[in-house]
């Protein structure tokens, strides 16, 4: 194919720009054939690694061949997915459960795709679906549903932003008129929390966003909202569109107490003999919730976390999320988690509540692949049609907190057991299990 | 095959265990010929996928035909890398770059690897590499270097357990002694930090671990050290081997303080007509100051966070960390960062500082596929012979820091041009530009 | 007197008990005559002091003598303000001001009465009431109003714990049914925010009580409203009538958030030439901006606070508390503060937020004595009638917020003049000034 | 006295300064008597209330009348203590104890005085003093002893700031160097520790100093050290003298994992039946463990403290230092504090930590009236003679750790047995018990 060759030496010479690679490819090489789009996109990528290659002298091959196709076509425009694609970057897959729920949106036995390079991870996941399923299996629930972006105005002085907060808080009409601004039929303005620190005032507006993590839609909304509302705002200036009070991608107090994505609660009841027989003998209610405490609360807050509280919910939670095509610096405030293990009359209480999982079925990398494949795995491979029509991805978070639980558990009783973690660890990544 | 259509139904059965599936395969269908083994353990995740496929109707064919050959054979085990494996996951990945780096391991110009499925965001990365090599490149730094665990005993009253943080804090024999119970050859203990609260004593161990993150060769450390410890120490108990204090996959305060992993910093001038070329014409390290002290701290502090001051470390981090085979649930915490711009004669002075960042070069997820080709394209592909060889994961962090700090710089400069953001992320999503 | 040495002989050999003595010396050596209650009262303390005295060999001469007639009868009881008195402590008081505030409640020129012990801190109060009344005085306003307790409930599963938590939030009879339960004609209950942990559930009851602090009125209602709640729900038990999610007395992030007690806020502009005249030669509005932004943000967020954003809000918080009969406990969370310090054209923004200040005009030490005094003088003297009647006590939050701004003012100056600081301290502890 | 007449009317006038009121008293009307200087002084307090009570209306005859003689002479000049004094704020105080205390420092038996406004505290005292001396006494310790201040300077670059903070973590004759600046005899440099952010170095000195609580001794040190550092450092600047990582006067959690002031615990053995007799009955140490955990950890983590793990920490420590002449800012940081309930074989093995306790017998208030008197009570009346010779302020450190785990020990139980808490507080305010 000659004229891919001299795009690539026209691009290797920099003659063509990174941003017009995909589509000088689909309309000169491809004809603009919309059956071949995939294709062009991955001669892309293929072309952008061996200029690369060339320049380094490092073999990409395994890059240059690994191909996701998560390319489209929206009003004549090419859109790539990401910029600069090369390919795509593997990480091993395992399939714990299935697992029983009885949510209010899960129901039924799952499987728990997580997709980790840490030895042990899936085994330990295992572990704990089967004392969750010896004991009957485990109840979920989704508590809190929204999306949210903080603008930050600027008032002319403290009485016009006293002022503008109480009218945000308590005219009904301002939400409804600002919805108007609202473009994508997937978003709607729910309420606005203001917060005034002096004539700063954050508003923290929180969406319904249907079965989408609803992150860029909320941007886009925040803006044309702060737009619309500095229109009527003598004086007032915009600071900025997002202000870190979201809060997005960083693990902050506001998420944990106001939620964002979805808040959800996992419990299940362990008797005594399950802990027995799962775990080590010397496994007990009262030896799980001593552990418990001293780890998640009396370590973690001498730590100095304020969203830490659990056993290590982060590493259930990454797996699933790279699992199932989840935005994965979300990680980082999704993986707030409270654990509760109660020594109870027959056996242990283990509970956990995460208040702020931003997951989605549709959107991002959900949309593409083997995430594809996976949340149709789950049943959760259905879209919504409406801003609340979003029992796929309640269902999800609820699956996905279940992994969290399932892996906490496990390692709670390990640590139960003593020096357990540690030995396992060692096993597993030698084989000897 | 009949042999591996036989294997695949008595393992449909249940008659064979999830972990036993990949050694029986590679011994009665490939007679242990160790040259067969990545194939024997792709035949597993195969069968495991047909298996579900079959028990719920899903097609899991992307899944199934993704290969990540990261099975290996130690003393006679069968290691598969993780549990359960049915395929891999693929996250599409982009190079921005190259970049100018200064840095004490990083020198000269480097590609950017960053794997995920957020649009925008290696166009916001390439943007801000650009106002970098326009400001003569970016300089770079690690300040610390020690992977962290902390088990958790129990003196018998609070004198003992005084008397004994001093000893720790005091007596360099005790290191040393302690040191020999450590079997791993790449794992050294420098020093340990103890916290006392009533009986309860904390020992944050604190090790050189080469190139390698060390999470795992300092827990098994940890166990045996704590064994060891309380060989000698009367009436004392073992609560947990991992307490929190580590802190692990949390976002803590006593990482930043006491550091994780490498502590990098990077700083660039970023002179003001950078700052117009390259952003909005309103865009001045003024402007751009504001908008950081407003986002990163006002708003960060009002939200709570104790890690989270930036504008957002982690979208780059998790990209980096997903292309270069890093555990993805160290994201939480490698992801607190500290943004400075400073409003200097001249222009911006431009700072990021990450004082928990977890990386390796080897170990986990950094040896297989195409995470081992990214870290070779970085020139981080050599391996530390000792505990204290650790330049190419140096090189890697700064690196990372420098990923961090251009997508910072461009979305800080983005921001400070007011709706920039938004409309951005909408003309990229929608393949305008 | 005899009857007195004869009980005083009947206390030291214990034969009277602590909880008894102010009332047997009324009854027996003043026959219960309401006009000598306080002579009985402070017998009783002296007759403590002796006995101390006596047993330690130590002259409490000054604790003796110093009176403070805060007891009184109650049908018939007789109330001693606090158990065991012995007299009274003594903390120098200082006058500051006036000073010049246009608020929404405090409006004309105020006096500062501040009691402490440490030298240059009235005179640097002094010194920022200088810059805010050259520059025209100071803006206050009051954004937030309410007292919170948080008993704690456990529910018998997590849906029952959901369900409930949905009432909460939006059954607004529950809230007038609830009212029923509160015998206190100064406290109302407002509204009731849930927060659920997996089975328990917090009630943060927010409640308007007047011009008092609230927070005993506040806990009796919270205890007569669990006891309420609890007769409806079967299974339900009650953990604890308060959580420490009220935040009472604890530096808690949820206070800065949600507001305890008033959220108040003041602004001043001051001129650049003001910053000259009052202050040193090189402070300018942007070298205070600096400081602040260096030490109440980048410092204070590397130390791991979630409150303490300011120059030093808690001195002239803790000496106004002394001065006019707060409780002194509160002083924790009643001095998060948010500094803003904004050059802006021609001057310095300045800018106090302070979300939870939990002041009273009316009960506890408020009602007597010194501090009686020091609340007339600032014209916080009357008594509101009702919970929504509270104009004394946020004139007072608005007054009490400007004696920490103009504190605040004048430390980040001094600050921004190099040592000026430690110079200051020095020189006037030394009579230098 | 015309000449006191006369001044009052000039100083009514404007004429004399605030701050020659004393100097020119003493002169003109005792001819500087230096026996007649507190009379001197106690003139100038009232003429200052006269003037006020004159432009106001209102009476200030408590405050004019309450004497407190603060002052003294140094080479000449007058020291008044406070500037512009009008009087002293009582508070009313009452003695709880004797508690029996085997400490490092305290042994035997000790009041605890303890000025408040609260009713049921100092009954709360008792009623914990009554387990403890039941159970055999407490235990206490002091576990750190360092007073510290964070001067923040800027390097010209990175590499310039690392390299210093190596050097200052390193040379020890840079310690002892710096030493040699500092000119107070009760004040020495013990290390400092440097955080780095970029190019901005914080650098934490820690000093010993004696009995006293030392914030003004070592901001001064800090000063004089950063002057010469600053002499040696080429394009470095002082941002600040104090920089907020100190941490003084804010809920930090540097101050929680470094120590400031003393870091103090204490620990008693609670048998079942003291816990039957002193509380209710159905408070068990079971009962008691689960109150602490959900309050002061469950509570306690969702409410965004990073420093408030106790039941009311702050409410016996502000009247401890309100007795004892503490600086009551101070109250903010030193309540932090960590209560630990576990319920173990026997009993209750009841602990508190407190990390930050910054406390004096020398110094400010302490070294006069009430505060003195109360300081020769608990026998820490003597002043050491150098930096290290503190033994008298670590006895009083335990001391008021004691007050503190008394009454949360208390407040626990009484939480324990449900709604006594509200209860008690009522009857207590309105004299039934």
């Amino acid at each position: 194919m000659d004229k891919l060759k001299e795009i690539k030496d026209r691009f290797a010479e920099g003659e063509i720009k990174q941003q017009h690679l995909e589509t000088m490819i689909f309309n000169e090489v491809y004809d603009s054939d919309a059956s071949r789009l995939q294709d062009a996109c991955h001669d892309a990528a293929r072309i952008r690694c061996s200029v690369a290659e060339e320049s380094t002298g490092v073999s990409l091959d395994l890059i240059k061949n690994s191909r996701l196709d998560n390319s489209g076509l929206s009003e004549g425009h090419l859109l790539t997915g990401i910029e600069m694609k090369v390919g795509a970057a593997l990480i091993p897959m395992g399939l714990a459960g299935p697992v029983k729920i009885s949510g209010e949106y899960a129901k039924g036995e799952y499987y728990l795709p997580l997709a980790t390079n840490e030895a042990a991870l899936v085994a330990g996941v295992q572990r704990g679906v089967k004392a969750i399923n010896m004991s009957g299996g485990i109840r979920t629930q989704v508590t809190f549903d929204g999306m949210s972006r903080a603008p930050l105005l600027e008032a002319p002085d403290i009485d016009a932003a006293k002022k503008f907060c109480i009218r945000v808080q308590e005219d009904r009409d301002l939400i409804q008129e600002l919805n108007k601004e609202i473009k994508d039929p997937f978003v709607r303005l729910e309420y606005i929390e203001p917060y005034q620190l002096g004539t700063k005032v954050f508003l923290r507006m929180v969406c319904k966003t249907g079965d989408a993590m609803g992150m860029n839609g909320v941007t886009k909304a925040s803006a044309d909202i702060a737009r619309r509302i500095l229109k009527d705002l003598e004086g007032w200036k915009l600071i900025t569109i997002s202000s870190n009070l979201c809060t997005d991608k960083k693990a902050s107090h506001i998420n944990i107490l106001q939620g964002r994505g979805k808040s959800v609660h996992a419990e299940v009841f362990v008797p005594e003999e399950v802990l027995q027989k799962v775990f080590k003998k010397g496994v007990t209610s009262r030896s799980v919730e001593r552990v418990v405490f001293h780890k998640c609360y009396l370590g973690s807050t001498l730590s100095g976390t304020i969203s830490g509280f659990n056993v290590n919910a982060a590493n259930a939670l990454a797996a699933f999320f790279a699992a199932t095509g989840q935005d994965m610096a979300h990680v980082v405030s999704s993986s707030a988690a409270f654990v509760q293990a109660d020594a109870v009359e027959g056996g242990l209480h283990f509970m956990v509540s995460m208040p702020s999982l931003e997951i989605a079925t549709i959107g991002g990398g959900t949309n593409f692949g083997t995430a594809r494949e996976a949340l149709k795995l789950l049943g959760c491979g259905e879209i919504g049609t409406s801003p609340d029509d979003n029992e796929n991805v309640k269902r999800l978070a609820e699956i996905c907190c279940t992994a969290v639980a399932a892996l906490d558990l496990n390692t709670a009783c390990a640590q139960a057991a003593g020096y357990e973690m540690a030995d396992s660890h060692v096993a597993l990544a030698r084989g000897e299990k």
